[in-house]
């Protein structure tokens, strides 16, 4: 074991009352957590505590009264990790943000102030939105084509990273004797004009000391797998099998590096949400007994919701999986050609198909050591670069860090300390020079 | 004196390195006062301490490398002001943002989630943009007309309070028991199609306990005014003399029992930047010592800016001041037309006015003493409901709130302690009932 080895990064998913069916049934976690900043600064608090690299929290701009209780009703992403920042001081800060109804200004400009209010820990998780119906929300009639959301989101990010540049590191002089606030040969205007967005800039607001804020993304289609190799720092990937992760993690490294980029920079970490108890059986009969609760009717809403909510409650239960071929897929892509794919590949019938994603499978059931021993294996086996655990009722986050965090530390996986200051830092991400400053020359010459 | 009698009420705008010119260069004054979370949570608690109603945070989309330092470079509203909610416990918080360049259900949301991060403290100061500018950053050629602005902005407003009330106040009955997280038949659609928006909503977000954030407005032109009496429950104002202020309160108050509203429903309060010292003497001899450091090069650049920016360097500085028959004033109109009609009234050459809107007329300069006369004289001359204090510098602040601040408690004229818990009962304000709840018949009936 060297000091240079290779180490796990954990992200902490902030997910108020769960996303799942039944998650705010569970007696300890309170009714209101989506909405109870308390709880989030609580839960950050722990996961700094077992020196996670961040909190992540996920996003999206519409409802129906069918929605899972999370999603119904919660705390807005910037404002949320805002209050978080500054009840926290090393931990990373990740918000979610949609590309296709916002402005690049107003983005550039909140990220960028995140950044600064939590002295450089912010990080910008890209989304292009997979509901269709949020479209209704902004003013149009259909939501944009999936193609089309993916150039305008790479456009959208090219301008808020020109705009976060808007000021070099040393352009703040602040000389009271002399005068000299600003050094104006150092504010630079953007003047971007494209497809989708003009801007001229400059940002009303300085860089951080992590320079820009970390690009995470989570693109599961052809689409986001390609926007993820060429753009993110960090992907919440979405992952099943350890087979299905290592899949997914070769394909976005190799696409990194075809696009000269450094593998390593981009951080990939799939979701978590473990079951453990004292023994396997034990957390088996858990696992088991959460599944035994799941209602089907909420279950097929759950089905529909990255097809647009589609309405499965039309089609036989016990006839093969429906023929969805008249379906755009215009939605969550990547999430709805897994569902199919699955239901066709395995045989499945609907109700089948239902269960099967109200239940998936978890490969992370068992002891301590057992989920400790499954985590490394997906790490040192090639499929991932850490986790992005889910966290719902305070007990079995509890387990995780208390019991499987310091298995990972004793076997040298896990940081037991943080060791820089910024999320950067902890994620093993470069310093991005300004693009209009002197060092930035250098900078890409020696990547 | 009675329980009942009027109190002022007490903004403080926390504005970091100052708005004017030489604000910064304050020996006390950290130089990177605007971009820091610290600074900004600081004075907040030290407004909490000495019972102000609320803090202010003015804001623009748009710089140049003229532009005065604290606009130059400064955190962004809403996250600033969610960081200083968990950091305070009863100040109320008011953030400045545009109708012209935003979506409103991103606004609703991320307002109503302040409000619910600070417990029912937030207000949103609704502006319409003065500097055309702006336009070049969200992707327009140039700015909307003024008055389109306001008819704008009325909408914009109409459609966030309707998704403010996308769920009643009881719509959430998290029954574990039973399984039921929302009661789906107080989930309310809006369905808004208008001039300028077409939203469905519901908002994915609560309610907060003061039912809605307050609105707060600024306009000085006549559509601004209209604005104000229409909408505003607050009115941050600008006047320079106590005769100034007597007009606009009384026709901004009758505008508003024109509108059928109660005319104490809406707070006005003027900016107050006094300028205390021991004797009236030191007071004076400290104002004109601010006022000989100005320079003219500056202030020409400041005079222009409610002018789009106007560069009066081209026009004899000697001369009267110059015909500007040609512009169309779209920007800051009610400040460009006092410019104008302060020179023409007092007919002032360019330098004149230049030097007069550096250095205003302020009417709150002396000794504490001297002060609270004057702040007592506007307010029981019908001149206003309090003020809105500028912090820059931590030396007056704090001449303020510990000699000038107790001189109004020991008149009765203001608060000891907060009766209340949100910024509505700070104000005075009436809890809005949500507008599909069987209560909001009778209070409507109430008003």
């Amino acid at each position: 074991m060297t000091t240079h080895q290779r180490k796990l990064h954990l992200g902490a998913i902030l997910s108020g009352v769960g996303t799942t069916q039944n998650d705010w049934r569970h007696p300890d976690l309170p009714g209101d957590a989506s909405v109870d900043i308390d709880w989030y600064i609580a839960n950050a608090r722990l996961a700094e505590a077992a020196k996670f690299d961040l909190v992540f929290i996920v996003d999206s701009p519409f409802i129906t009264p069918d929605t899972a209780p999370h999603f119904l009703n919660r705390l807005e992403p910037l404002t949320l990790l805002s209050a978080v920042a500054v009840s926290t001081s090393k931990i990373g800060l990740a918000g979610t943000l949609t590309t296709s109804f916002w402005e690049p200004y107003n983005v550039a400009r909140q990220f960028a102030s995140l950044d600064l209010i939590s002295k450089g820990r912010a990080a910008w998780n890209v989304v292009t939105t997979g509901l269709e119906g949020a479209a209704g929300n902004y003013g149009r009639e259909a939501h944009f084509d999936h193609a089309d959301r993916y150039r305008r989101a790479a456009e959208f990010l090219d301008v808020v990273k020109g705009l976060w540049d808007s000021y070099e590191d040393d352009a703040f002089p602040r000389d009271k004797a002399a005068g000299t606030f600003l050094d104006k040969a150092k504010q630079h205007r953007l003047d971007h004009k494209g497809e989708f967005f003009s801007v001229t800039g400059p940002l009303n607001i300085q860089r951080s000391r992590q320079g820009q804020p970390v690009i995470f993304q989570a693109g599961e289609s052809e689409e986001g797998r390609a926007f993820g190799g060429a753009i993110a720092e960090g992907i919440y990937a979405n992952a099943e099998s350890f087979e299905q992760a290592r899949e997914y993690y070769a394909d976005v490294k190799a696409r990194a590096a075809t696009r000269g980029r450094n593998p390593d920079h981009v951080v990939i970490l799939p979701g978590l949400i473990p079951v453990i108890a004292e023994t396997d059986a034990e957390a088996q009969a858990i696992e088991e007994a959460q599944n035994g609760k799941l209602d089907l009717a909420k279950a097929l809403v759950q089905l529909g919701r990255p097809l647009n909510y589609h309405d499965f409650g039309q089609y036989d239960l016990d006839a093969p999986f429906p023929d969805l071929g008249h379906l755009t897929l215009n939605s969550y892509k990547g999430g709805a050609e897994r569902i199919i794919r699955t239901a066709r590949t395995e045989g499945l019938t609907l109700r089948e198909t239902a269960w099967r994603f109200a239940a998936r499978p978890n490969p992370f059931v068992g002891s301590p050591e057992t989920v400790a021993d499954e985590i490394e294996r997906w790490f040192l086996g090639g499929a991932c670069d850490g986790f992005n655990y889910r966290v719902t009722n305070p007990a079995a986050f509890a387990l995780f860090t208390d019991r499987v965090v310091p298995i990972l530390q004793e076997r040298g996986l896990f940081r037991t300390e943080y060791a820089g200051e910024t999320l950067r830092e902890h994620l093993g991400l470069p310093f991005p020079e300004n693009r209009h400053a002197p060092a930035f020359e250098e900078a890409v010459a020696a990547e």
